[in-house]
This record gives C-alpha cells, sequence and structure tokens, in this order.
C-alpha cells in the first residue's frame, strides 16, 4: 500500500531529457525527476519558488547576476519572480519541487514547455 | 548569492537525532534534514501530507496495516491524516519536506516535540 519510490528505478523510464515526469505529490505540490543536459531557456516563475535537487551529475542555474553550481546531494531554492537559465555540460539528473501546474519554461513559453508532465 | 546547500555539510552540523533542522524554504514549505535512530511516537499530521526522502542509510515508516522500507534515494509521501510511526535500526538521514510549522510529533505531541526547529 505504501510504497516508496525509488528515484534511480524511475530515472531509467525517462528517456527525454527537459521534460519533467512527476514522481509523487505532496498537498498541492508536485515532486518531480528531470534529465537536463544543455542550456534551458531563461524564464521566471512569477507565481513561486522552485527548488532544484541534485541526484546525480552536475548542473548550473544562471542568474542575470551571477550563476550558482549545483552538484551531487546539493540543493537551491530559486525565488520566485527571479530570471533563471538552468544548464548543464553532462547529463543530469534532478529532483524538482514546485506547485502543481507550474510550467516548466514559466513566463517565457515556448516550444520547450510541457504542459502538463506525465506521471511516472 | 545564490549558493547551493549541500546536505552533507548540513547534516555534519546536526549532534541530535530526531531534531529537525531547515536548511531552505520554499514558498510556506520548510525543507528540513534530520537524523533518525531507533523507533520515534506515533502520530499523524491531520492538516498536510509529509514527505521523507532517504539521504544515507535506511529507514522504516510503521502504519497500522503495514510498514514502507524506505533506502538511500527513496521517497515516500505520507498522506494527511494517516497515523505513522518512522524508525531506523542504523542512524539514518532523511530530508523532510512539509509546510512551515509543522510539528514532528504531529496530533501526538509530548516531550519529543520540536516546536521551532533551528535554521542551519
Amino acid at each position: 500500500m505504501y510504497t516508496a519510490v525509488n528515484f534511480e528505478e524511475k530515472l531509467a523510464k525517462i528517456a527525454d531529457q527537459w521534460s519533467p515526469k512527476i514522481v509523487a505529490q505532496l498537498n498541492d505540490y508536485h515532486i518531480k525527476l528531470v534529465k537536463l543536459q544543455g542550456d534551458f531557456v531563461w524564464h521566471s516563475h512569477p507565481e513561486t519558488d522552485e527548488a532544484f535537487f541534485v541526484v546525480a551529475g552536475e548542473m548550473f542555474i544562471d542568474f542575470r547576476d551571477g550563476a550558482a553550481k549545483l552538484g551531487k546531494g546539493e540543493l537551491l531554492v530559486v525565488p520566485k519572480g527571479v530570471e533563471h537559465k538552468p544548464r548543464a555540460e553532462v547529463e543530469c539528473h534532478v529532483m524538482l519541487l514546485e506547485p502543481a501546474g507550474t510550467p516548466n519554461t514559466g513566463d517565457a513559453g515556448g516550444d520547450r514547455t510541457v504542459e502538463n508532465p506525465e506521471w511516472i
């Protein structure tokens, strides 16, 4: 009945990069896993903070006034309304925490938007 | 300005077991780290779900109708109102996600309650 979500098993099911998948729900928040490589688009989330936690690899989050580096086992909360651009040189596996319905591209939109992430 | 939270560094600062410490805030949610060993008290959180993610070691969450085992890299969301009792044979390091102000002992109270977790 109460079965833990194994991140490694879930990540093995994800084929495409930059496409978050939902693995759990906490009240009205989704816990998602995503594989990142290369540069994403600049965007912000006007209504919410967004947490990144690196499960494997390393990534950077560019801000207009600097950049943060996140290695395995490191977490960063991007404050709401702050422009940011995730990037990773080598494929990086990340847990995202944010309210259900938060679009990955925030206020930027565009063809990399995932409207309704799949549950895996 | 934007510095990642390193879980290993934060955990090294935690001396006491069963005493969650806050490491980040996501909107009105706290992201906490805690060291567990032995049995906690039966309790539930009538107002909120609660997420457990094992960073190191393994733990169990007992329910009235069974138990869940969580190893490193595994996550479980305990639904609101559901009685549960965390336990660990060997010290286990866990990330907790729940709304700020959620007491660790839920509706049970008692002398193991941490009213205002410290930020580390």
